[in-house]
């Protein structure tokens, strides 16, 4: 069967089909991780049961890259970049002649990618900054109602995985409260995840420059500045999650060392917790990777998983279908 | 009739009141600002009206020293800042001898106070920094079971405003979603508002100190750091709204000039929109005070309310309760 990519249409269906008794995961195979996702929901809904959660309690939270949509060859935010800076050329002529922006507008990326940390906040700043909150949100929609993905020529929006959004409704249907915990920016996702995942923008959590608030032709603003506020990566995700949630997820759900912390926060309280690692397997319907890959790199968690039994997705050997139809 | 001040069971009744056709607000008098509240929730929950506003977008921001509680002689945290230094002295006795712990302890506030900034930051981190964030919880929920408000006995989180609990009930039963948005400690409200107010730990935004995601004993823990991280209040108060929700509230409710650019922010944006301030008029029953107040000063927003026509409303005449009986 195929179920809609739209959040809304996607998880009445889930709801509906777990009323019915009909399977509530269809996109996964009947292995090992459905089960347990399965047999987690299960203990800590059951009324009684002495792993029952009530429902404020019941937190899941999601990483987004490599986790709800795909990565490769490099984080669709890192490709909206590129594709801004060559938008923006003829407003900043003056980006033919300076770098990065030279090379990068020759396809150059290896020397961009030489440049490091330096050259990607610049480009970042350049792409992200000195424009209000609500000006940047239009860029985004924008930019995603056009561009496709390099290799797939697909939309990024339905570059999600069919199998996550099924979890997402499912945990849902069940009284789970579900949040992004992303290394992404946080403003970039908001622009789309609500239609995509059904998360609303207060259940994003992300990376953040600042803003600062101005009065600007009579009217406030929030402006973006060009200056870092917060890292949502390693361990700034339990600290993101404190901040933002205020207490700690019974669930969690990622694909790379970026989200160890989180993965290790979560498992520390007390009850029922589950923890799951999407293992990136099948480089014929998605790619391979995860010791050594640049993006997505899936090493010592990976470890962690195996040491104390977090369950471990394979991509080729657990998932039915990736991407929605 | 007597409200409870158990969160759950006064928003459970006001959503039967509203169904039975009763009074969703029965400790407002029949005044402008209660018209003005109601006219306000019908027009946007009519579907069909030019002004109907989706569930999604129904987000109402809450400022909490003076507009949900009381905030007289002094904010209650910092109350609760002398109170912690005195129960801390068996284990810093150096204190007695130091400045500004040595006037503190001996009362003499006017001293603590000529301190200025430097002197309450010292005092914040003393009490609040360098222990984790399960214990700080820990921490607050001991002192509000026992502590006493300095001039009326009563705890702390009886000294809410009744008008206000309904306000809250009413406006979710109406589909709102309520958030804190305050200059208060972050971590400070979330250990006692769910339960007073009925709102979740990831509605409230406030000031913050750093953490640190560190293991300790080999487990992962949130260290509290001697180091501020967000002041949320004046300008800060719409940044924290948009890092935090995402989306901008379509109405809001303050008292004091530290409200007054998240009712601008508010205001600012299209479609029906509220604000809100509570002007402190009532003496007798709670405090008098507004422009030359140290605490809760009233000034500048006073004076934009009354240009721009937002709700103002005089405790003394609107509300026919103050606090929870």
């Amino acid at each position: 069967m195929h179920l809609s990519i739209s959040a809304g249409v996607a998880f009445f269906v889930a709801f509906l089909l777990q009323a019915a008794g009909r399977d509530p995961l269809p996109s996964w195979n009947d292995t090992k991780p459905k089960q347990e996702i399965i047999a987690f929901v299960e203990r800590v809904t059951k009324e009684g049961s002495p792993d029952f959660v009530p429902v404020p309690e019941r937190i899941a939270t999601f990483d987004n890259d490599g986790t709800l949509w795909a990565e490769q060859p490099i984080y669709f935010q890192a490709l909206f970049i590129f594709d801004r800076i060559k938008a923006l050329v003829p407003e900043h002529p003056e980006w033919k002649e300076r770098e990065p922006f030279a090379s990068l507008l020759k396809g150059d990326i290896k020397a961009v990618a030489a440049g490091g940390e330096k050259t990607a906040m610049e480009l970042l700043m350049a792409t992200h900054a000195n424009m209000t909150s609500e000006e940047f949100e239009v860029v985004v929609r924008d930019w995603l109602a056009t561009a496709r993905h390099p290799k797939t020529g697909r939309p990024y929006t339905e570059m999600v995985y069919q199998p996550m959004l099924e979890l997402l409704g499912y945990l849902r249907a069940n009284g789970f409260k579900t949040f992004i915990v992303s290394g992404g920016g946080v403003e970039f996702m908001r622009a789309w995840a609500e239609k995509v995942y059904g998360i609303p923008p207060e259940q994003i959590i992300g990376s953040s420059i600042k803003t600062k608030f101005e009065i600007r032709e009579g009217k406030p603003v929030l402006m973006r500045l060009p200056e870092i506020n917060f890292i949502d990566d390693k361990e700034g995700k339990p600290v993101g999650i404190q901040q933002h949630i205020g207490h700690r997820p019974i669930a969690a759900f990622g694909n790379s060392d970026g989200d160890q912390q989180m993965l290790e926060w979560t498992m520390a309280g007390s009850g029922a917790r589950f923890a799951l690692l999407v293992h990136h397997t099948d480089a014929e319907r998605e790619w391979a990777y995860d010791r050594k890959s640049h993006v997505g790199r899936l090493d010592k968690a990976l470890d962690e998983a195996q040491t104390k039994g977090w369950t471990v997705v394979s991509m080729k050997d657990d998932w039915r279908t990736i991407f929605p139809k």
